[in-house]
This record gives C-alpha cells, structure tokens and sequence, in this order.
C-alpha cells in the first residue's frame, strides 16, 4: 500500500469554530499562502455564503493560483428536498473550488435527534448531494460525522452510510470523531475493518482532541489504511481543538516513514506553524511539540552536559529537520543562520567571524531576550542590521511625544498627540487629533515629516496587533506591537516592544517611517532645495 | 489482571523541569496536599537536599499526613562507589520520605556517552543502590531512563537492567520515554514483551510529549500491562511537558474502566487542574481536554441547537463527571439558540417569544455587528443579560476619565489616568500612575471603588488582547479589547469596542470590576456604615 499521505488542512475552516480564533479574509489568504508553500493537499477555505469573509476568501483566493486545491464545506440536502435546488449545494459550486467537502451524519442516534428524519432519507440525502457536486464536475470529500460514536452504537448503519457515499462517487470517505471521545485501539479496530470492507475507496481520518488523544488517533488511522489526514495548524478548532497538523505531519514522515511534504518544506514547519499564530493572534504555548519555543530547551544540568557532548542523549530528532532550534537555557546557544541568511538577503556582505557581525547578533539576542520577535517584523530586522553596518543615516531624531484621551460621560472619547522632532536641523513640533492614540501619534508624526518628504503621503498602516507577552500581570506586562504599513508597491512590517502600550506603538511606527525613507532610497539628509524656508514649524 | 492503577504525580520534581515552571516549598506543600485529596497514590516531591525548597518540603510535608506516599528522587550511585556511603542516596533516606524513585540507566549509548562507564558496572550501580535503599525500609520505584531508546537499540541490555532491578527488589519497574519520541504501537509491543519476560514485576510507564503522544503512549501501555503511570498535573515539565495526569486519569477511569481515584475525587479534577496551574503561575490554555474553560464550549449554530435537545450529540462525557460545565459561545456563527442557553445557565427564565427575550437577542446582534465578540466574554454578555432583565443595580456612574502618556528623549515613559465616577451619590476623584496606559486607568478606578467595596482588592487582570477588526486602516480601525480577571475563586473575561484602544480598554475593564462586584452578590448600593465618612473623596 502506498505511504503517500493526503494533508487536508481545516484551519481556515474548523479551525475558526475555536473560542478565540476569528480570521478575516485577509488572514485567510495569508495563512492560505502559507499552507500552500508547506504542500499541503487540500485548503479547505470556509461555508461559501455563510457570511461575507467566506464570500471573499473564495472569490480572492483564485488570483493566488495555489497548487493546492481549495475546499467548499457544506452539509447535505435539506430532508425531503432535491440536491439540484439545494441553496447551500449550488453555492458550494458557485464558490469556484476544486473540490467540496460534503459532510454527513453516519451515527442513527444524530439521524433521529439532530436531523429529525428516517436512517433511510438521510442515506438519500448523502447519496443525492454528493452525485450532485461529482455531475458539476467537483471532486467530493466526504466526511462522515460522529463516525465512531455511530460505529459503536449501530455499525450496520455506520458501514452503509459510508458505502453509500462511495457509491455516489466520492473520491475520499473520512471518519471523524467529532466529539474526540474515541480512544486509539478503537480507531484502529474500525478503520482496519472499513478498510477490508471497502478495499478500494481512499479513506480519510479527522480527530478532535477532547481525550488529548487526536493526533495518537489519527497515526492509528493510518496505521490501519487510512490515507488522508485533515486537521488544523495548532491544532486550533472546537472545544479542545482539531488534530494538530504541526504534529502529525513530522511524526507521519520523520517516525513512521510516511510521505507527507517535501524535505524542505518539512523545514519550514516551525515558521508556517509560528507565522499562523502570530496571524491568528493565539500565542503558542511554548511547550507545543516539535515546533514550540521550548520544544528544544535544555534546562536541567545533566541534560545540558550530555546534549553538550551527544545531542542526541536527550533529543528525538534533529530539530533543523523541521526547523526549530535548541536551546540551553542556561546559556543561550542559538543559532545566527536567520541573521545570516536575513543580510545576504539585503544584499550585505556578512561575515559571522567579523566584529561588527557578532555585535550585530549579540544585538538581535538581547532584544529577542526582552520580547522583540523579528519573524514578523522584517522591516524593523532590517533597519537594525543597515544601521550596525553603517548604512543608514537618521533622517529625522525625536524629542519627545505626549499622547491625551480625554472622555466625559456622553461624549465622544478625544484622542490628541504631539511630537517634537528634530528633522535636518530644524526643531518640528506638530499636533494632530486622531480616532484613537495611535491615529494621533501617527496623523502628528506625518505632519512633522511629510512637508520634508512628500513619498510618504502614499503609506498607511494596514494592520496592527497587539500582544501581550507575560500574562501574569496583565495591565503591568510587556506588550508587543507589530504593524503592517503599505504603499503603492510595497508591504512591511515592524516591531515595538514595552510595557506601555502607546510607547511600542510609538516605536513600531517609527521604524515603519524610516523603512518607507529607506525604500525611496532617501538615504541622506533632505536636498536643501526642498525643505520649506523656515527653520522651526509649528502646526 | 486487576484494574486499579497506581497514579504517580511527579508535578513537584519533574514538572519544574518546564520553562516558566517555578515553585517555592509552600507552593510545594499546597499542590501536595491537592493532589492528596485528588487520590494520587504516590506525589514525588524532590531531590532531596539538592535545594533548600527541597529540604524543606520533605520536613514539612509530614506535618500534612497525607494519604499519598510522599516520594524522594534520586539517581543510582556514582561508578566505582559503594551504596551505603553515597551522599544522595543517603539523603534520600534522611528525607524521611516512604518511597524512593530511583533513576538508572537502560541504554547502552547513555552508559557510554553519559556516564562513561561499562556496561556490567551500570548493572551493579543499578542492583547496589536499590538493594541498600530497600534495606532502610524505603518503598523503590526504578525509573529505567531512555527505556524505550534503549530497548529499539539494544534489547537484551534493556531487558537486563530492569531484571537485575527485579532481583535487587524493586517495587517498581518505570519504563521511561525520556526522549519522548516513542509512538504508540512501539509502547504497546515493547511493554508486552517485558510482561510476558517478568510476569510478577510490577510495571510502569513514564512518558514525555515530545510528539504529542505522552497521552496515548501511557494508555498504550497500560493496555500492555503496566499498572502505574507517571506524569504530572497539566503535563507541565522540561521541553514538552511530562504525560498529564489531568488527561490520563479520565481516560483510563471514564473510557477504558481502570480504577484511578474515587468517583467523588474525580469531580474534583477540574479544580485540582486549575489550582495547580494558579499555584504554578502558569496560564492553563482554554482548550485543555477535560479540565480547560472550553473543553466542553460550543460555538457552532448546529452544534448548539443540537446540544439543547440532547448533549450526547456533541460531548463526549458529561462535563460535570470531571468537575467542568457545559458552556455556549455567542458568536456570529450561531443563532438565538446560544443566547437561550446561555441565559439559563445563568438561571435566568427566557422565553425567546417575550418582547423582553427578543429585544435582548437583537441588541446582542447589533453589538456583534459593532464588532464586539461576547464568545470571549462571557461575563460582559451577562451583565447585558441581567440589565436587560432589571437583575443589575448599578453601583457606581461613570463622570470622566483623562489618560496621559508622555515621553521625553532619554527618559522614562510616564502614564497617568484621572478618573472621575459617582458612588452612591458622592463624587470620587482619583489619580494614579501606571506601567502603561491601561495599568494606569485599572490603578485609577480600583483606588475609587475598593474603600467601597474591599473585596475588589482581591481581583486582578491575568490577560488582555487587543484585535483590530478592520485592518483596512489600521490606526483609525475599530480595536477589540478582550480583559481576564481573576480572584480567588474565579475567572472571568470582559469586552470592550471601539475605534479608540483607551476607551475599549476601559469599557471592558469597567465590565470587569461590574462583574466582580456581581459575583460577590454587592447587588445593592453600599450599606451607609461602610461608605466613608465624607461625601467627596480625593486622591
């Protein structure tokens, strides 16, 4: 039998129904782009029409011609009504993916409760909608719900249910354990039974993780024939969540010899699965297996001495494999490559051996250490190594900013900032009203440059996340800021780290600016020519 | 072979091996006297005297005449020694602990490697230490390290080591996945095998969750044979976590019929679980199985309509068997039927046809709209559910409110708030300084309300997310702030929307100290006897 397993990922869907977890289109698509560049098989999308980010996700999602193919979810026919006029079908079809995934009920007990209808129409109604997504020309995924807790209690009925799907045409038949409560022996024993039952369908395996057991079920799914794995990154999704992809992925390919991604992809896991946290704005617990901030972290000391001398003493697999580090964490070890591989990016010359790089990467740690996350904040990144390397002059110094929301009961909050700078030697000093703080400061900041250099007109923050980093003490803890800026060609992010809210904002914004001068090559002092005539602006 | 299943907590010796894990001897004592009334059977405390918080745990964790055997930690003696005069070993017995773990070597590249001795000398280090230790009186669990790694590379060794641990008289034989790169099927045969070699050894397993499978690698294994299982509460421990007991426990209890605890202590779980990780001063994710705030926490329009007819459609246990609740997300994706349930948990009659019922559902709708997401926040949709009922009196009026942040090149940032409210017909003014903006604000209004109301000085903020909805442009887009607080008993999560990040944050914190002053049923004005003397009150 073949070892090539199908990766079916549901972030984008499943994954949305966690508490917590809310995409708009836009996270969609990033996250969509990312999964593809991982090789992930099918991107299941959202409910084409169930709401407006669903809408966009796959009227939008064309233009990025992914290789992997896209998903419309949706459930059966409507009881006693025809495929072909069922609103939800049509729009699944409308949505313009390659392929659906039809779900359907395979448990009596959800037949009689939850869909109020006969064991015999329901077998119709999965027969129905599924030949009716094969005749448009989808391929059709069909996923069986509560298909163990529908084994245990009637298999009879659990097993016609999946041979009426096949005999409809569906490419995949998946059993889901939608309420996680199935232990791994039983998954085996059921899987392996289907599989001789119906030797010739591809089946599938989707897991939740109430029993803290999801991905242990999905390895004994395939295990006993099952040849797609859907799940989530993170293992985000209802309740206790989805199986976790991040997980199962390496243990298919690097412990069992399973065919998932390429071996490169396989060492971009630990950034795509960061990177989608990040997006979801869920922090991942360090302790999250293969690609967790900790999952290499040496701390006690006799492990310390021996991965000194072995790493292998008391690590299961090379963490490059999918592209995580060790850690001591007594004494920081950790790598420089990022750095590295960051300048020759840039275009500079970066020698490891030399002075000015290992500053530079002392540098890089020590903010690290104090909460900077540079994954996400490239522009920033960058600044930071231009500036070591001397090839950055400060077109502009800061003063000072003050920053007043002011409310009264029954009218509306009043948010103001002024800055006083120091651009090419004369003293600006601005003041601007905004619809929050961060408006203000940035409405204040642009007045103070933009008279000096007109490109920056054109950019505006796209985005802005807020994180807080130790949770202990809420309102007293460090936050992280990244924000998005745009402008006609170019996106970039920055960085601002601090325990005050407006002070890492202020921060991110700021390098956002400098990297918008950089990028126009405006790498010197303003052309005398431009500058207004008077030496101090007030506004 | 009987069902009852030795439960081993080693939270206080293997869990602090996790990042961020940290515990103080008090800290110690309270977890063991929790795990005692959960029914662990044995709770390893430490090593002793390699600390002072070790030290003073095992002396005064006699005074607490616990249940559990308390359990010393220690590894087999130095090479080329003898037993009687090792200075651990000897400290394990002056710890007055009953029972000892004591951890050996089993495979052969850690013999080399690690302690670079032979093999044959390993074995006597191994025999020597239980022998001498058995010889006190002292209960002995051999820990066999890099078990399974160990076994996969040289069996016969493997085998060897746990045989002569037999002979020297240990009580139990611990297979350890130290590494925790064992999949499941590998437990399985491996433990088989070593029951069917040693038929009168008591077995048991010691797993880490390097490839999210500690879980099911315990199962596995006591499913071969093995009686005890090691882990900790909330698999707290080095890289990935050690198994977790808060998961296994339920598993091996309520699904596959083993005899951990007590019924009654299992409705504990939940409790114990989130003590524990209040004790420990670590987050405990939502979504942890069994024992998180969304364990059992449905958000899907279907999934909630269906679980109103009967929960079996969507839990795989009743939650209340493990101590957690039922609990209903409000969220865009769902229907009235969330906001139904939700209000009779609460208690509150709702009848969806009264005038009052649908005005409720539709203001809640409207707020969504605006962007607010009560999934999240739960105790901001009560207060809406309780004022739009007339259950709430309100205990102070908002006047106004300022907030500075200023900062100066080369100086400090500074965050001031001004707050002004109205508390039973007196005006307070209060003034205050923070970390950061919202620290600043919470100091301002805590130091109005708490001479009011005391016990708010009991409550604190554990966590707070600020998401931007639009991110079409950003500084000026609506912001979501979400707020967790906490007392003693409680946890609760609050909302606030608007374009403005200052004012969000203060309406969810406002719903915040609404909130906790709720909880302690302060549902009236302040009694007259405790207000303070004069009527304005100025800090």
């Amino acid at each position: 039998m073949s070892k090539a397993i199908s990766i079916f990922d549901t972030t984008l869907r499943d994954g949305t129904q966690g508490e917590g977890v809310s995409l708009s289109a836009d996270d969609k698509l990033k996250i969509a782009k990312k999964l593809d560049d991982l090789g992930a098989h099918y991107i299941e999308g959202g409910i084409p029409g169930s709401n407006t980010k669903d809408i966009e996700f796959f009227k939008r999602v064309k233009e990025l011609k992914l290789n992997a193919k896209v998903v419309a979810f949706g459930s059966t026919r409507r009881k006693g009504s025809i495929a072909s006029e069922d609103a939800n079908l049509k729009r699944m079809i409308e949505s313009g993916a390659q392929a659906a995934t039809l779900v359907g009920k395979s448990w009596d007990f959800h037949v009689h409760t939850a869909l109020q209808t006969t064991l015999e129409e329901n077998l119709s109604m999965i027969y129905d909608s599924i030949a009716y997504l094969k005749q448009s020309g989808m391929e059709v995924i069909f996923d069986a719900e509560h298909f163990f807790d529908g084994f245990k209690h009637n298999p009879e009925y659990a097993q016609a249910v999946l041979t009426k799907a096949h005999e409809a045409g569906a490419d995949w038949l998946v059993m889901c354990d939608t309420n996680g409560g199935t232990m791994p022996h039983e998954v085996h024993e059921i899987v392996s039974s289907l599989h001789r039952m119906l030797p010739q369908a591809h089946l599938g395996i989707h897991t939740h993780n109430d029993c803290e057991l999801a991905v242990a079920n999905t390895l004994s799914a395939v295990q006993a024939g099952a040849r797609q794995v859907q799940g989530t990154m993170n293992g985000y999704g209802e309740r206790c969540g989805n199986a976790n992809l991040a997980s199962i992925i390496p243990n298919l390919q690097l412990k069992l010899g399973y065919e998932c991604v390429a071996e490169d992809s396989m060492k971009q896991l630990t950034n795509v699965a960061r990177y989608i946290s990040e997006i979801a704005n869920v922090n991942m617990p360090i302790n999250q297996p293969y690609v967790g901030n900790a999952a290499f972290a040496h701390k006690g000391g006799i492990h310390v001495s021996a991965i000194l001398r072995d790493s292998r003493t008391y690590e299961h697999i090379v963490p490059e494999l999918v592209g995580n580090k060790q850690r001591v964490l007594v004494s920081e070890l950790a790598g420089q490559s990022n750095i590295v591989s960051k300048a020759q990016e840039m275009g500079l010359e970066f020698d490891t051996n030399s002075a000015n790089s290992r500053q530079i990467i002392e540098k890089i740690k020590d903010l690290e250490h104090q909460g900077y996350q540079f994954e996400g904040a490239d522009a920033s990144l960058e600044l930071l190594i231009r500036e070591a390397n001397g090839d950055m002059k400060e077109l502009f110094t800061f003063e000072s900013f003050k920053m007043l929301v002011e409310k009264t009961a029954g009218k509306s909050v009043v948010s103001e900032a002024f800055v006083k700078l120091n651009v090419a030697g004369a003293s600006v000093y601005t003041a601007a009203e905004g619809n929050g703080p961060v408006n203000a400061l940035d409405n204040a900041l642009r007045k103070a440059l933009v008279q000096y250099f007109p490109s920056l007109a054109h950019m505006h923050l796209s985005d802005y996340k807020v994180r807080v980093l130790d949770e202990k003490d809420a309102t007293a803890a460090k936050v992280r800021v990244l924000i998005e800026s745009k402008n006609t060609e170019n996106t970039w992010n920055t960085v601002g780290v601090s325990e005050n809210v407006i002070e890492a904002s202020w921060e991110a914004l700021v390098h956002s600016f400098r990297y918008a001068l950089l990028q126009e090559r405006i790498l010197d002092e303003p052309d005398a020519r431009s500058l207004p005539s008077h030496g101090l602006v007030n506004h």
